[in-house]
């Protein structure tokens, strides 16, 4: 009764293959990649748990485009290969430029309504160049700093010894190197940092020690394990099963932007999405650092896509 | 309140990492790889996670196996790298052997409790192995045969379009090129296959194929995506359920051997598990031509635990 | 994206309302009763919990048949009250079978694409009732023997000690005091009784006592607790489960018969279902005390149409 | 490995029964109740879905105090039975004095290592009166106002039609007519409610208005359906989770008070919680007029504790 496709099979699409069945949401999941031996024997090993009782008799297989003129949501983890000596997301521009060109065409050359989760990087520039095929701007959704917010919130909470959400705190801008941390608006359960410091008898949290390390965090676990596709993979499933059960949640995302006077670029702000895809992107209100700090991200980005074309 | 470690972080260790969060079961889990970046990498990008509201927030960490103490249960997963040429697991046999009782040394030096989840390869060889070092041997749990029975399963399924849970059949004796389908226990929810074909109106089953493609279906997946690890996963995370709530399972699994005269060898039948270890072993009847397989897949065992300590 | 509907708020409804959330599957349900306070209360109590992190944030309300025009799955659990004092579901038979009625002319009415799930008792002249009003056969599907299918395993699993999942068994005929347990293919993973007493060192089952306990132990919950509406909940979720994932699954069931010269009745037999309906029921072969029973159990039915339409 | 008690089968008991299932956490379950058959049909009720395949073997039954010496977590739902006709909790506190008193009595007979989750109402007085017995006082838990925080984070989502997991709210004080809405540190999303409603366009929130249905709705639930139970048993099993897996969540939760001068009473606060019960509760910053109501909220249930003894 729905259908999910995975484009590119690599650590990430795997992973996505992985957790998204935990969901249970999917009849078919339609897997494609350059690589159809990669794809088909995915495709095997996982239908190959189908015998055990605590999984679900779905039909999992290697697919190619025309499979998802029904698809409900596509996931588009499609990559050239990572430098694993060099981390930086903004050197697969190019190559993933014509990647994503493609990817985009094949799917809009089959459907017009499928969700389309993007993950492949530098993931803001390839939202922007997504939205030059012709498809429906609101379908298309980049994870893009939904990912920092959970590791934000997770290395808030390790400083406090307590429940990641149990911290209110989001990050916008780029996913990367140019990621903002909204400062101003991070609460531990409604307290400001002081009042739970003092509360807790905490030690006090260094903002500009943190705001360096959101994205170095990504990049110590790339150099040590080789690549991240754990808590990627997390994020997109949690978005998939808000937008199937119509849950209209806020969640930092990517998509073509025009807020604060940065048009005609794509980074990530605060987003409601329902089941038909993005509603609506929330400009909320900044202070000057994080203003500038945005301002910086979109510079970069637009960078980064002029990079790409080039 | 309860705690896994997971011993080797390739890519079976990290599949196991990943689906076994969604038991929610384990408060901390302990990676212990002997490239420490990558099980430290693993628990940075797994715990990234812990933001999202779907996650549980537990302790992931690095760790040693002093670590392993108090823990519930080990999976071992520690291995050779496999030769991507070659997927006959016996060839593991020499590198595991020392992998296995270095593993199993330092195991039992912290704890005498844990419950050993050991799937490294070759399995049944490993799991004889492994019971050389002194550890109460009703903990020493080989994954076995279990994988190719849910294998078998969702082949069978397949043939008749049906759910693979209406399918009751198992795989007992070598995981690998000796597994020994018990044909003539194989229902379909009661039906013997010819009941079931003629009411179904299906093609009739090949016993000879499909005993012929048990253990090549999984080469398939080795030649095409360059390992296995989604299905051996799951197989073990529903063991470590099943035996964390004290269900009583009966699953074909590996231990030491002594039934049909096959004495002092490892291999699996039909096991009984709770949540202390193996209850019991069910030498089930067996037709001529099983009985003889057996034979053959105990004799095969021997001769590669041999050649892993030659 | 998913439409659950919900009719008869009782014991049994409301069962179901709570454990369906387990499966995420619906954006929407909606809830039909004629005490529309209880409905609109068990929506309102539900959505209460929404704000917790391990829930969905789904639209549950209290709403009317012309809201269920887009409906995927109709429950349908409306009842006259049981007498605390007689648990004999066939005195049901009367009281609903206006209220089957009347409840499937106002489906019909709005909708001819629901798969619908009845439960009501007695359920299988139920079923043969609501197949009078115009409306898709294989759409309409009696719980029937499921219930009893999973009593007799766990009852089997008491005796034997072991986990139910490895008893393979099931019941057809009336959902009531003439179920008909099919001992002639009842196995334990594989084994006939004799076997795995004998390997088990097992006491004997006695098939006769259990067969006489098999509907007793539904009315020692009635006479206990005052209702049974646990397990009967969890049948309807797995099988929604089932055909809105199209795993394709086997389960006993109740709909039209026609097997066995049995014809125009309604009993349950093992029924292959999928994402539309019923796709097939097995005559499976029986032995000659199981068929005498079975023609017991339709004459019975029969019987109980003819008093609920008297 | 792991034993739950759960003391009183009425609605909110046999509620928690039906969803601790789902955590998949305690292979025990103990059922305690006056009425031992309500127990024991409960149990049975329950154990007759173990042969499904997605419900997992564990023991159900029917026992007494002793069964609890080695539980880990105890739920107390027992209650006089509230008057249909007048759902003022507090008129509960006589009767219930003397049940939460004994049923205190008997297990700290057994145990002093369990966590108990009491709801039983009025819950802050019952906390109260269960610490009056010789039991660690951080292993006494009331629900609290975790209820009315999930109650108005669904209540502010609705206005705004978002996902209440965007909703950062909470609740302080009694859980009833003096539940203490903390608006100081509503967000939405980081947002204040002033900042939301200008972004998103929508209809200004009357915090006063809200404030006064918080209670409200769940007579309004209480006067529709007859009773409340299952918003109340899904932050129970929350909390237990979040326990058991030593996530140290804050949440808002009733014990013994010494905050703001209010001491020697019992109102719920945001609290730390870990494996071991309580460690931690939060004297947030209040504005004048919540800490106006906080003061009427400790008067009132002081006076309720006053009432419960006479």
């Amino acid at each position: 009764m729905s259908k999910l496709g995975i484009i590119g099979l690599g650590k990430v699409g795997t992973q996505v293959l992985t957790d998204v069945q935990q969901l249970n949401l999917f009849s078919e999941i339609i897997l494609i990649d350059d690589r159809e031996n990669v794809a088909s024997g995915e495709a095997l090993d996982h239908s190959h748990a189908q015998g055990l009782t605590n999984t679900a008799h779905i039909k999992i297989r290697s697919g190619v485009y025309k499979d998802l003129a029904d698809a409900d949501f596509i996931v588009i983890a499609a990559s050239e290969p990572t430098d694993i000596n060099n981390g930086d997301r903004t050197l697969l521009a190019r190559g993933n430029y014509s990647i994503i060109k493609n990817v985009m065409t094949q799917i809009a050359a089959v459907t017009q309504n499928a969700c389309i989760i993007l993950i492949s990087n530098p993931v803001d520039s390839m939202v922007y160049i997504a939205n030059e095929v012709a498809y429906p701007s609101n379908k298309i959704i980049g994870t893009g700093t939904a990912l920092e917010t959970s590791r934000l919130k997770t290395i808030i909470a390790n400083h406090y010894q307590v429940d990641p959400k149990n911290v209110e705190a989001f990050v916008i801008g780029e996913h990367g190197t140019h990621a903002v941390p909204v400062w101003s608006k991070v609460r531990i359960h409604g307290m400001d940092l002081g009042e739970f410091e003092a509360l807790s008898n905490s030690p006090k949290l260094d903002k500009a020690h943190i705001t360096s390390i959101i994205n170095q965090v990504s990049m110590d676990v790339f150099y040590q394990k080789g690549w991240t596709n754990a808590a990627i993979s997390r994020v997109t499933i949690q978005l998939i099963q808000s937008m199937a059960l119509n849950q209209r949640t806020i969640v930092p995302l990517t998509s073509v932007s025009s807020e604060y006077g940065l048009k005609d670029g794509a980074y990530s702000l605060p987003t409601l999405v329902d089941e038909a895809g993005i509603v609506q992107r929330y400009a909320i209100t900044l202070d000057e650092q994080e203003r500038q700090q945005l301002q910086e991200a979109y510079t970069y980005i637009k960078q980064t896509i002029h990079t790409a074309r080039s």
